[in-house]
């Protein structure tokens, strides 16, 4: 999984059957430092998320995992809202806390 | 999945009996500030995209999902045509729109 | 998939015994203008092509569904022999078609 | 697979329900030689692994394997730890050796 | 699938089940023209390939199927020893022979 952060929200009128009801996020990954890393994407939530969020996603065939047994064709999913993360030497943080 | 704009189609006749009718597009990916991002690849249409549409695809095993119980050798499908996004600060967009 | 040129053959006497009898290739990825693009990889063929032919290839799980209920070990097939492609404001070009 | 150290860990309370109960690895992919190589990621731990290990790690729908019949929408989790490896002319190393 | 060379080994006593008995390789993906390519991985063994030798290898979750009905916790595994390979107007080459 990668942590990520909210950024934005997909209107899609049209869409195939099995993604009606189910709200897209523009989502944003991030390096352990909080900094944005590589390229946004779009993914299905499942945990309730909002934007400028701190979560973290699952991709490939694992985010429908948690639609099933509807077989939502979707690739890329948030599955956690991240309370804190520690990483190395930089110690423990909130989704919030500016880098030291 | 990934924001991303129809650029061209593809024809093929001699291609794997799963995947006779349906439609080949070259698909561009975007960034969410609209401008391309990475490189196109062809996809399978399954939600009547045409070229120069703004659309979202999906990658890897799901790509095959609409069109189940049919086992389509896809590893991108387009599943949604965008009505609009909105990223970050930029606020909403419409497909069509300019960047400011 | 990927739009792709077939350039080479890989001969293994020594393999998993579900790739047994299949013809293995070098196939080079290719952008929308028909240039090499991204690096080349060994995709077992689906549909009789062979060197110098334009193809498109599927990855991931779906590249063994052309040989179901046979498991094979692939993750890159080719699973159509290109005709002609669009792109854009490039208009129609067939394979052998030098770039204007 | 991928060598990699463990260089944090990752609290999130609202999660997928099959996420629950296991512990959050954020993990530094390594190269042969030791270095950091690529993005760090968050992973699932399998084998009991804590902050400083070295251990190896599986991506995609495999990761969910060791949780079967446990649908666990995990597509990076840390399967081994490892003892020591050996790398072309360098000889072997033991995870916290110096690189000569 | 890619074109491989096997460049060392790792061990590791504390993984999970479903990886005992196998053997574990340092695998470094090689471009057409016999060099190097890109970064080295993990993989599991198949064919009963040693290190030095040239292989290709499957990613993904093929890379489980040589396995099956074992449930392999496996994205990367050796399921081929190449006898030699061409490559353009290359010609045909050798695994150990040099570059012209």
């Amino acid at each position: 999984m990668q942590l990520a952060r909210i950024v934005g929200t997909v209107v899609a009128t049209r869409k195939d059957d099995n993604l009606r009801g189910l709200k897209l996020l523009l989502v944003q990954p991030l390096a352990p430092d909080g900094r944005p890393s590589g390229r946004s994407l779009v993914g299905v939530d499942a945990v309730g998320a909002g934007v400028g969020e701190t979560v973290f996603f699952v991709r490939g065939r694992e985010a429908s995992f948690p639609f099933l047994p509807r077989q939502v064709p979707t690739d890329a999913t948030v599955v956690g809202s991240v309370d804190h993360w520690s990483a190395g030497a930089a110690g423990g943080r909130a989704p919030g806390e500016k880098q030291a």
